[in-house]
C-alpha cells in the first residue's frame, strides 16, 4: 500500500490522475495554480514547476527569490530552490530523484497550453524515461464549474468594464483615432478599479472592425458611418471580464443596420438556447444557423464563444464538434460576429453562467444599436 | 543549388540557421515576431506558428479569424489557415508537407521560453522525425542591440511610468492598504498614457517588501517606519519600462537607512561599472561584491538584472556566470536588492543602455531616500 499527501486541496488532481491514468501531473503558475492554492506567481524566465505524483510526496522547483512567497502556500511536499547563478536544472534533477514512488516510464500530464517548451525540456532531462502528454483539458477541468464566489468576482470585473465602456462612449468624437479611443478606454478601466487587463483591448473602426483581432491604428480617424467595435475586459483579483459591443459613428446605413440585427439575433439565440444538459455543439449550431440562414452567411468566421474565468479563453469551447455537456455553473461567452472584409465587422459578446433551466447573463450593457460620436 | 526567400526581414533568421546549424526555426507571436514583422498577434489557445526553413518557402499556420490581419504582413511563404470547427492539426500537417526541402530528421530550433508545449506537440506530430532544440537565446539575439527608435520607445514607456509614480506618491497617506496604493498607481499609469502593463505591478510595504515578488495585500495598512516598494512599468507600443523605487513611510530607522544606502551603493556601482566590452558576469560581480562586503551580506537573493525591450525579461541576464559580452545598444536593468525576511526589503532598479564608454541611464527618477505619506 502506498499513500499520497492528504492535503485536500489536491483532491481534484488525484481524481484526474486516476481518471486519466497518469502517474503524475506537472504544472506552472497560472489559472490552475491559482485555483488550487489561491495564490499565484509570475510565469517568467525562471521556471517554477510543481509535480504531483499519484504516489508519494509532491515536489516543487522554485526560484530562490520566490521561496519566501512560496512558503506561504504550505505546499504539501518537497521544495527544491535554485539560484540564478546556478541555474535550474539541478533543482529539476533533485525533484525528480525525490519522486521515489514514480513508476518506470511514467506517464506525466502537462498543462500543454500553459507550460512552455523549456520547462518540459527540463522535466524531460530530469525524467528521461517519462512520456509527456497533453492533460491541459483534464487539469483545467478543476475550473469548469464556478463557485458563487467566483461568479461574484466575474460580476465585479464585468461591472468595472461596463462602467468604463459607458464613460468612454461619453467622450467619443468624430475625428478621434482608434488609438486615442483605446487610451480613453484603458484610462477608464483603471479609473473604475480594474486590477489588470483580461487582454489587450480591441478598438477597431471602419474596415478595421472587419478584422476580429484588429489592432488600434494611430492614424485612422473615426468618421460618420463607421462601425466602432470594442472587445475588452477588466481583470479583477485574477478573474476576467470579456465583453464586445459594436456601435456606429454618427449614422448607420440600412445595410449595416440589417448586418447588426443579424448578429444580435444570433447573440439572442445563443443566450436563449443555452442551458444545463445541452452540448456546447448544440449551442454553437443554433447560433451559427441564425447566421447561415441570413443574407450574410458568407461573413461568418468564428465559433460562438469560449469559457471564461481565471483564464480568458478556457473550456468549454462553444463550437460545433465539441460535444461536452454544459453544466450549471459553467461560464462562457456568447459572441457571434460577422465580418465584411474591408467594410464592416460586428460582434456582440456577453458573458453567461449556465443554470439548470437557462442562463444568467452576467453582462448587462445594452445591445440596442447605438449611435455614438 | 537551392534558394530560400529573399525577404530581407528574414535575413537575421537565416544567419541564425547558419550559425546554429539548424534546418529550420519555428516561432509564435511575441517579441521576436514583432521585431521581425513589426506587427504582432495574441498568443492564445489557437496556435499561430511560423516555420522558417533554411531552404525553400517558409510556412505559417494561422487561425482563420487571424487571416485578414496576417495578410497585411506580406508573409514570404505559404499560409495554412484552419477553422475552429476543424482544429489545427491538419494545417500543421499541410505546412510540414510544404517544407519539401527540409532534410530527413531535421533539427528545428524553437523559442522554448515562449512557445508552449501544445504547439511543439503539434509540430512533432506533423514532423515526426524532427528533433527540436531550444533556440530561444539564438532567435532572441535579433533583439539584443536596440535601434535608436527602440530606445526612444523605451524612454517613452519610462517617462509615463515615472510620471505615474510621482503622481501616486502625492496621494499616499498612512493607513492606506497596499491594494489601494496599487489601484492609484494603475490609474495613474493609464492616465499618463500607458498602452498596457509591462507586468502586474508590485506594491509591497513592511514585511511584504522583503518578498521580491510580493502581491499587494488588501488588508495591510501602511504605517510609519514601513518600507514601501514599487516595482512596475508601463508598456508603450510593445516596449516595456521596468523600474523599482523603495520609499519609507513617515520615518526611517537608522538601521533601515543603512540598509537602503547599501542597496543604493550597489545600484550606483552597477551603473558606473557597465560599459561595452565587459561581460555581464563582471557587472553582476561588481554589484554583488558591494552587497557581500556590507553588514547585510546575508540578505542577498538575486542577480543584478536582465535585458529589457519588447520582452520584460530578456537577454542579457546580468548575472555571475554569464560571460556574454555587453555591446553598445544593449538595454538592461540594474536592480540590486536586499531582503530581511519578515522585516524590510529594498530594491532600486534603473534601466540603462550600454554605450562604448559607459551607459546612458534611461530612468531619471531620484534615488535619494525619500519619506512619503
Amino acid at each position: 500500500m502506498a499513500f499520497h499527501t492528504s492535503d485536500t486541496r489536491l483532491d481534484p488532481i488525484y481524481s484526474i490522475l486516476e481518471t486519466e491514468q497518469l502517474d503524475a501531473v506537472a504544472f506552472v503558475p497560472g489559472p490552475n495554480f491559482q485555483r488550487l492554492f489561491t495564490a499565484n506567481f509570475h510565469l517568467m524566465e525562471r521556471p517554477l514547476v510543481v509535480i504531483i505524483p499519484k504516489l508519494g510526496e509532491p515536489a516543487a522547483i522554485v526560484p530562490d527569490l520566490e521561496l519566501a512567497s512560496f512558503e506561504k502556500l504550505a505546499f504539501p511536499g518537497n521544495v527544491f530552490g535554485w539560484k540564478d547563478e546556478e541555474g535550474y536544472q539541478d533543482a529539476f534533477q533533485a525533484a525528480a530523484a525525490s519522486l521515489t514512488q514514480l513508476s518506470n516510464a511514467p506517464q506525466i500530464g502537462l498543462e500543454a497550453q500553459r507550460m512552455r517548451v523549456f520547462e518540459q525540456m527540463a522535466l524531460q532531462m530530469a525524467l528521461p524515461d517519462a512520456r509527456f502528454v497533453d492533460a491541459h483539458a483534464a487539469i483545467s477541468s478543476i475550473r469548469l464549474v464556478k463557485s458563487q464566489d467566483e461568479i461574484e468576482h466575474l460580476k465585479h470585473a464585468i461591472a468595472i468594464s461596463e462602467a468604463a465602456l459607458e464613460a468612454t462612449l461619453q467622450q467619443i468624437e468624430i475625428g478621434q483615432t482608434e488609438k486615442q479611443i483605446e487610451a480613453i478606454l484603458l484610462n477608464e478601466l483603471f479609473a473604475h478599479g480594474a486590477d489588470g487587463l483580461a487582454f489587450d483591448p480591441i478598438v477597431a473602426a471602419g474596415d478595421n472592425s472587419a478584422e476580429p483581432h484588429a489592432t488600434a491604428r494611430p492614424d485612422y480617424k473615426i468618421k460618420s458611418g463607421d462601425a466602432l467595435l470594442f472587445d475588452f475586459g477588466a481583470s479583477w483579483q485574477g478573474y476576467n471580464a470579456d465583453i464586445t459591443r459594436t456601435f456606429f459613428v454618427g449614422e448607420v446605413s440600412e445595410h449595416d443596420r440589417a448586418f447588426y440585427e443579424t448578429v444580435l439575433a444570433a447573440n439572442e439565440r445563443g443566450r436563449k438556447v443555452s442551458k444545463a444538459g445541452l452540448s456546447a455543439h448544440t449551442v454553437d449550431d443554433a447560433v451559427q444557423l441564425v447566421l447561415e440562414n441570413s443574407q450574410f452567411a458568407a461573413f461568418r468566421v468564428h465559433k460562438t464563444g469560449h469559457g471564461l474565468g481565471l483564464d480568458v479563453h478556457e473550456a468549454p469551447q462553444i463550437m460545433r464538434g465539441n460535444h461536452q455537456e454544459l453544466e450549471a455553473g459553467m461560464v462562457y461567452t456568447v459572441e457571434p460576429g460577422l465580418y465584411r472584409p474591408g467594410e464592416c465587422g460586428v460582434r456582440i459578446e456577453d458573458d453567461v453562467v449556465v443554470t439548470e433551466d437557462g442562463i444568467q447573463c452576467l453582462t448587462t450593457f445594452s445591445r440596442e444599436l447605438r449611435i455614438v460620436g
